[in-house]
């Protein structure tokens, strides 16, 4: 299309050729663009989009919260996630007296909802009523069009497929919305954040081992301190992304655990018994995820203090890697007036204004997700702590929060791993002549003469710009053979 | 278009539309979608998209980071801004020497960039480099690439008009990402935020009045207490708006500062004495807000303390308007177990298995919302503490942060304002019964007999089940005469 | 004392009655209050309190650090950690050549300051530096001149104990502050926290056990809903306590791995093989915790991560107590005006001026800790991610928040359960009369007359102030014995 | 006192002691040290230690809140702004009625209690009523039984002057302690905070100063950038202390409006009209500052929007300092492996094993110290937010986190300034170093040949490591001439 086109002019056009292809398409009962057909609920018809599968509730929503627009929507995954629960209890209700083709064509739409093919279908933003309750509806109304479709009803007429009725049959917003949270966010750790982490991990430990043997001076309080191996120093960063894998998953039994089944108030009203444990029953075969139904409902639902713990353990994340790229960024900087220990990977120019300046931008783009990372928590735990008697009402907001940490993490220490971490050279000119001149490896005579003649040395090198040695024999307080035998980085790497 | 397309088929549907629209339309110099031009930048040569207008510079970042998607986008406010500064930029090079055809047709570029004509040239998220130089050369980039084809130029040729060299002039990303940032706030602020929380002072204050005269208990530590009109009730809301309002503004002042002019760390190499102030007068103008150049272009760059001061307002705000939402929903609760002081506009069905309930959603919405503030202000913290030396590098996730909040803050407000506060009836029945039933008109009594001879009235009658009236003729602490004359609701709500 | 005095002048009369007892008590080596004695480090002489046993390092710290006064001292838990700490290290040095006389004097002052004799010895201020080595060097300076006054040496002589040479063998301030912090919130977890977790768990499970036969109206969206238990309602905060429980305990293993052994970069410099094993073992020995020594030193010098992960948990409990507290407030709410559902202790007057008045205290006080926690945890998690290079330097700051929210949380779950959880007694009057009002019983009929019947009796009963049954009936939906058998309340409390 | 007496042992002692005192001073009425004497409340009768001046009520709350103990106490400027409170209510009172003696003796012991020489008798945590009830309370006790005292009363007989008909009159704990919390904020504003940033704006300005002429290269992304002058540098952090110190004054106007004059609810109850505006007067001239009453009551009491506010700013501060503190740590970093463009103070010696190591404690001081106040604003933040109807309960724990902010900036900025800032040396050797070898200065060239071509120099000086010059030259992009002419760092400090 042409560039020059403005968006409004574009959606003219579009709508355009979206009504060409619905004639040509056919026989879907959807309508065309720019029309309208009517749909009921309990406060009366509404015109609806006649393109759209959605019905009244949803465009009540729509019209009610005009908050933040197109960049505010319902993550997609909560959505699909729902999609999973309405399949998982189509299949359970079969077995409690759900006639057997209303269920069949329930999964049936509720699987193409799973495979993306109806994701413009759910226009609701974010900031809607805090149970998710439209959300749900939005899937319930969807599926009970896209279903009755397939079998030849009419939109709109909720039959033979009632969204409520029978998309949503024992549940409520209150039970299935939090399963969706559960759901969406342990399907994006397993499948972006723990293999990200991973990935990170990996990179970082190759290096280790590839810098094994360079001695190094090492910095505490940003000062000169005694040495270490550059692959000690990255062993750090290992063990760091090691333990984030070990945090987040301590955190995942309480995110597994399904309040689906608790209905309206956690006491599972209007299901039959055993329906929550084949709920999750169905959603664990259909993930391949450990997924529980929860040992109490009435927490499941007036709470949501898993989503608070995984962010928790998100924000432990977010200070590990902040260590991390905020270290390699010092390390490396540079290239002729910083520390310059570190040769990080060129990606791309630096600057508009300075011609051949690099920049360390993967180390900015990790960092800046950490903050986003903490900030995010911070709104969690806020929507966390208020919730009030059998229902929080701070859910959408809560699980579009964690679902972001998880995938900027995720996708973030992929990148920083790929396009940063695994390039990374050692400047070893520079990291000698470092190893060199410093004054700490002075801490080796402490044995030997103690802290505070060794004080004595460093502090005389220090004021006469001297080296260590030269500092000790002026001082008279040992011999250079003494100085060469005690004073040696390569011991000073481990206890002996 | 069919809605049972997967979105990867829509893809390409649109392409082959785009294409045929794309020969169409001409003599425009875009390619057709899925076909490449070659670009370069320092580091080289490098395909992009035929049918985009930005380059190499772009491109490289898209490829570098990938990460979250579609849903995390540079906001497009901060595209706009940039090309009012480039706009302004051009016009204050013009009285420097940059060629008047050249600075004409950047500025003509830089319009459509601002009418939001191109707004689908602009790919990169905003988890790139931290001073948002990916997104200062995408729109150098742009304007450039289109107004050489304005020009009868070629894309990618970077004649007659550099992306560096002359839509850049003068600038560098370090100052013009942080002068677009505090445009694209400080109109947020004007357009949305004010507006909004205006539009929701003045409904609260039409209730205040409206509900002047309804005599109500008040309630302390959520406890009964003594009596208040629910006008007063309502006027602590519309004296919280009237200080947001305020809060916001004393923050604009170092908002209003435009670091324009410091180019790369501050010193404002590569520009002409009056540049700065001619930019800032510019942008000014075109956007009718008193903006001026920053007194310090060191600070301006180095930090983003401006914004963690907004920032702080805004999570004012959110303090005050949760505390609104969270009363409102409140005293509306029930309708038949709950305080049910006020009826609250019926707006949607509540459930999707509770049939007939009604819920507070719009005070639902704008809790989310405080919340989400809330933990915004803690990312702009954190970026904002963490710059280094000439530049703060969290710059893309802060403006994010503050431009969200801006948004939410005041289209929720907006909705509170029209979906709630509007339509918000008391329920005098109710009222009157509480009223009438309080323990708490004792305290009116404390100026006649003491603290010690009320608590003795106040705690007999609590035990008893009685009236205040009852108790205190039955403790013989004052005559029924005397309790009708002293305790009259109607005397408690002012100093005497 | 008379009470009048000034603070000035009590420390005056606190002066001349200490010297007095000096003289008195002897045949310490400690000078009178009031007079000076010299001891000196590695930058000289200085003159510290004849009455202290703290050394020229520590004035130093006082006199350059004049930061919050009395009230930011460094928690006494983190000195007796610290000198659990120089008790193992004397220990462990001891088999690694240390003289065992020396050793065995380092221990018995050692003892000294677990045992809380010394506490008057250690004036530190948090805001110090960001190692705590002012802190470390206080412990070693006090311990030194204790055992060298024991042993009979002079104070300040650093013969024959020297604070660094023998105190702090083995060790840097580097890897004992981090050993310290971890074994001080561990103590304080296993003895204050989790202690009063569990006092809280098991009030809040008594009460649901004794609230078992209770059924009341439920509440989301804090409008009326379907009904449950209140055994039901508290069992969702006995299973909130439980997982709070958990969230504390796996967190665990990465607090109990100890630094002790990494010296001053991690590289176990001037220790010997198998000291930092020892020192772990034999720490774990006093303290009767699973402790052991950091699998990578690097990491735990340079990063404190557990103290982020752990207040992280933390920050999940606090929102946990926050939902509990409100809840239990606001159905405590009344005693007229409000919820009334439940009757809370009376423990005191609630009110200056409003006679008889009764406050929800015990809530307020565990909500505020909540605020605070969460609070301090971005405190931590600000400190957390700020490490550099070999060591974290925000560490003084990270351990006082986190044991201050161990504390709180101990303590208020303690006192929330015994002055409020234990007292609560259920309103069975309002609680029936509320259950009988609902409309939300209407739920019951979805399975019956489908969702959009039922809809329509709620709406009409809620439209004209009549019941349920008589809407039902007057709608000719249902017969009023089918009503009678199908809306039960006893019926809707679990699944059938 | 001998040292190695336990802290209870000490305890003993000091009550015979005190005891001794009590006997020999005289005649005052309060008891011996140990013994008890009944106060009685609404709630009945209780022991009271005999030696303090407090009443029933605050020893309820003793009793009920055994949390976090003695390092958790109200802080004392509350105490003492509740005083200034009382005093200003008596003087008004006594227009309005109270009799002149009653209100003389409230005022003589409200001095006493502001004169600090009552601290002992204000027991009482923060984790208590969330109003501060029992705070109030607490000073209303202790004015009473003192003044009483002195007028010949006997303790507990509220005899002539009653802590709530008197002491209290025209007052509520549910006004008094909100403006308490404003007066002790604002004086410590005023007395600590703003000379504390004063003084490190001072001290930085005058290096500022100092450093005018050093030229230096400037870093952006951490990485070499092109020059400015260690002045311009230093600059920026007076700029963002002269905007802190505004940041914090555009807030006051909201702190200086005081509740007073609201009692229970806002409305006023049981005060005159006029009351309200005294005592703002009065507390304004006993003060100097600007205190007025609040325009709304309602607002004053039922929110502390002003101190989320105020918190706002701080965290602003905290932002600031924590950039500066950052920046100069690492421009000192060395001494001979670092950065070590500046030589800062040498105050103390830095380690416990690394003889003669110095360190940026001072830096680290603050930055603890940021990091501080960003948590105690999110602690703020919750509570501010979560106020309900007629009151907000979290006030202890607000104004505890502003106090404690307040102090530790106030005192932060003045060590910083006095112990680091004023002491800081440039290292010119090292500066003039890095600026010859820096390849950034090649951005001068833009405007003569272009980016592109800048570019290459810059980039083939890297690759090959030679200067700029031998770069340009071998690239035959410009003669020497040129270079020299163009590429001077002196030119390139400011616009042209």
């Amino acid at each position: 299309m042409s560039a020059n086109l403005k968006r409004s002019e574009s959606i003219t056009i579009m709508d355009s050729i979206q009504s060409f292809i619905h004639d040509a398409v056919g026989p879907k009962k959807l309508g065309k663009p720019g029309t309208f057909r009517i749909e009921t609920d309990s406060f009366g018809r509404l015109e609806v989009p006649a393109d759209k599968y959605y019905g009244a509730f949803t465009e009540r929503s729509r019209k009610n919260f005009d908050i933040g627009g197109n960049t505010e929507l319902m993550p997609i995954q909560v959505i699909r996630a729902l999609a999973i629960l309405k399949k998982a209890a189509a299949d359970a209700n079969r077995e409690f007296g759900l006639d057997e083709k209303l269920a069949d064509h329930i999964i049936k739409a509720a699987e193409e909802v799973i495979g993306g093919k109806l994701d413009d279908h759910f226009p609701l933003v974010v900031w809607q009523t805090g149970s998710g309750t439209q959300t749900n509806m939005n899937v319930n109304e969807v599926i009970a069009n896209r279903a009755n479709e397939i079998m030849g009803g009419k939109l709109g007429s909720k039959i033979p497929i009632h969204p409520n009725d029978h998309v949503n049959k024992s549940q409520s917003s209150n039970d299935t919305f939090p399963t969706a949270m559960h759901v969406a966010i342990a399907l994006d750790i397993r499948d972006c954040l723990l293999p990200g982490l991973q990935q990170l991990h990996d990179a970082l430990s190759t290096k280790a081992e590839e810098f094994n043997d360079i001695i190094k001076i090492g910095r505490t309080h940003t000062q000169d301190a005694t040495p270490l191996t550059l692959g000690q120093e990255f062993s750090s960063y290992v063990q760091q992304m090691a333990n984030s894998i070990v945090r987040i998953q301590v955190t995942l039994p309480r995110l597994y655990e399904l309040a689906a089944g608790g209905t309206a108030v956690g006491t599972g009203l209007n299901t039959h018994i055993g329906f929550a444990e084949k709920v999750a029953e169905n959603i664990s075969k259909y993930t391949d995820l450990p997924f529980v139904t929860a040992p109490n409902k009435f927490e499941a639902l007036a709470a949501s203090d898993a989503l608070v713990e995984v962010s928790g353990a998100l924000n432990g994340v977010a200070c590990s890697i902040m260590k991390i790229a905020n270290d390699i960024r010092f390390l490396g900087s540079g290239p002729r007036c910083g520390l310059g220990e570190l040769e990080l990977p060129e990606n791309e120019p630096g600057s508009s204004i300075m011609p051949g300046k690099i920049n360390p931008t993967q180390c900015e783009a990790l960092t800046m997700i950490a903050a986003q990372v903490m900030g995010n928590h911070v709104a969690v735990t806020v929507g966390g702590s208020n919730g009030h008697f059998e229902l929080n009402v701070f859910r959408p907001m809560m699980v579009r929060n964690v679902l972001q940490s998880v995938r900027l993490l995720g996708d973030g220490c992929k990148s920083f791993a790929t396009k940063c971490v695994s390039g990374i050279k050692p400047n070893t000119d520079r990291i000698v002549a470092f190893l060199q001149d410093s004054l700490m490896l002075v801490t080796a005579l402490n044995p030997h003469i103690g802290y505070d003649n060794s004080a004595k040395i460093a502090k005389n090198a220090h004021i006469k710009g001297i080296t260590l040695k030269e500092s000790a024999i002026e001082l008279e307080l040992l011999t250079e053979e003494q100085f060469d035998e005690w004073v040696k980085p390569e011991n000073m790497l481990g206890p002996q």
